[in-house]
């Protein structure tokens, strides 16, 4: 069986160093890797609008911005897909179909609808679209017959939810449906990567997030006002690593050659530790260590960003032949899953021939 | 702007008399009238697969019988658009985008669904795509752009959904859709036909129902069997009009000229009720009257039957050719949704164009 991996992001702003760590760092990796048949990356345009309906404007002007971040930060449209939801309507058919296969007290059990109603402050006012989304996840993974979707912890409801639809899919049809396994993150400190501000989340409306396409003075500024330990008053206090953002950033971007470049005094990151908690390091050398690597791993991405960002019309064609390659792969399966639930009733020869037959009898 | 019809039925069995006084028989008069610029008549095999979706079989035979029953109960292609949902992918498309516009609370107040559930006996159980019904019929009628829904009161509260719909689209996004009107039937006794067994609904499990596919000999023998008034045991006896079926089924089906033909002791109905419920008047002479109507009824529906069921893949095929035309009106909508949306990146050369200045100007 092919190798398969469907994934994505909602455009709903530029991608930050959260998203980078998190999942698309990985992406490229797993591409690179050659390990995969077939990489699908999409651009969740429909899946934002369920809860930005009111506003498609930020959608529609975002998508660009998150193919930049994709194309910049290594993703080969030679190697991945890159496609756009909306222009695939088979996801939307399948999403209809699987509707059947779930009940409304599966839905209001899944824990991640849950959590994100709540996140959201939606409480009796959820759209039905929103309300309906690991109904469209599942469409979204077997449209391409997914084996491996690479999410977080937190997105393991949805996959199980996907996993239900197809057995009961495949069970009561055919076996059309492939079953999707999850991938999970090999690093744990890359998942929950914290805002500069040392507030759990990044998010856009906070300003507490390092994006991909910031500038090197950007990434800079942003660094050396990072939050760090507040109790790290003088340089020879103790300090805190735990919930320090900068040593989180540490944990997530670090590799021991850093050290040997940049910070020869230390042989690894756990001597660094050692040195702030009992005192005497202070907050402006970790943070420069920080901007090094940073700025090491950022500046080629930030370099393809402006290389990329010279033809916009070039990376929109990318988008659309993607989405047209996706809406192929898709289309072949939507005829599978139509056959198989026997409702291609005009290419269906012996339908009609033995409603035929029954008439010629009467 | 252009009269457009949208009204159809659930591919679950054949079509019996309840359905054709109901709904059938005004449909043949609209569109005869020539009042209408578009009639669209749809098989809902998607819509009864909602709570048939372990039994897809069952909608796949009976596809080909609601065909012949419009046909033979003379909706004529040339001048209504009779098609099979499943074949305009459109509608799911329109039905993932509308449900951003309606809360899960919003549909759960919909009494029309609330009173499905319960017949059905689904309670917690509910599949999502049944519960979304609502949602998913609004796409059925505004794809077509239908201006005329005709419906009994019950459908009300569902007509009521789409107009809510209809007013949100517009007022978010673009003036695309248009609102539909209810046209609800004249004759408030046809929509109400009992079973002839008195039970109150014609039923396929009860074995209750007179068929558009019955043979002569069937619909009179329903018809000498049915149910009447059990107080009236002897001719003599009073006998009740209130409840009685017979009576129930000329008020439905008797004309004037009905009296004059087949007993011309009576000048219309009235009388013959006076006399029944004063007493002297037997069932049987009521039946044979009824049954002479009922057969000037459907003899040339029977007939019209026979001469469509000599050739079952022409009838396919009229099913083919109105997908088809459907689906070109549904995708002329599903077009002008997704520019009012603006999620048509591809063909938006302003979008790529202030993007591309964006970059130029960086």
């Amino acid at each position: 069986m092919e190798k398969i991996i469907l994934t994505g992001d909602r455009p709903t702003g530029r991608l930050h160093i959260g998203h980078y760590v998190g999942s698309l760092r990985r992406r490229v990796e797993l591409q690179n890797s050659g390990e995969y048949d077939k990489i699908f990356i999409m651009i969740a345009d429909a899946q934002a609008l369920t809860d930005n309906f009111d506003n498609p404007e930020k959608i529609r002007q975002n998508i660009i911005e998150v193919a930049l971040d994709y194309l910049s930060a290594g993703l080969d449209p030679a190697k991945s897909t890159l496609f756009v939801q909306s222009q695939i309507p088979e996801l939307t058919e399948l999403t209809f179909f699987y509707s059947n296969l779930v009940t409304v007290s599966r839905l209001q059990r899944n824990p991640t609808v849950k959590n994100e109603i709540k996140l959201r402050n939606f409480e009796a006012s959820i759209p039905v679209g929103f309300f309906n989304y690991p109904i469209s996840q599942a469409a979204d993974i077997t449209a391409f017959k997914a084996t491996t979707v690479p999410v977080g912890e937190d997105q393991l409801p949805m996959i199980e939810q996907t996993r239900e639809i197809v057995r009961k899919f495949n069970s009561i049809y055919d076996e059309v449906l492939v079953e999707p396994d999850v991938l999970l993150p090999e690093n744990e400190a890359c998942c929950r990567l914290p805002g500069t501000d040392g507030g759990q989340k990044m998010s856009k409306s906070l300003g507490n997030c390092i994006y991909l396409a910031d500038t090197e003075a950007d990434v800079k500024k942003k660094i050396m006002s990072m939050y760090t330990d507040p109790t790290h008053i003088q340089i020879s206090d103790p300090g805190h690593v735990e919930g320090n953002t900068v040593f989180t950033y540490l944990d997530a971007f670090s590799k021991p050659g850093h050290f040997e470049e940049y910070l020869p005094e230390y042989a690894n990151l756990q001597e660094l530790k050692d040195h702030y908690t009992r005192g005497g390091l202070g907050d402006v050398k970790i943070k420069k260590f920080l901007n090094n690597i940073m700025q090491e791993e950022l500046s080629p991405i930030r370099a393809r960003r402006a290389e990329y960002e010279k033809d916009i019309p070039a990376v929109y064609e990318i988008l659309r032949k993607g989405s047209e390659t996706a809406r192929e792969a898709a289309a072949q399966t939507m005829a599978e899953v139509k056959r198989a639930m026997r409702i291609n009733y005009f290419e269906d020869a012996e339908l009609i021939k033995s409603q035929s037959q029954k008439y010629a009898e009467k």
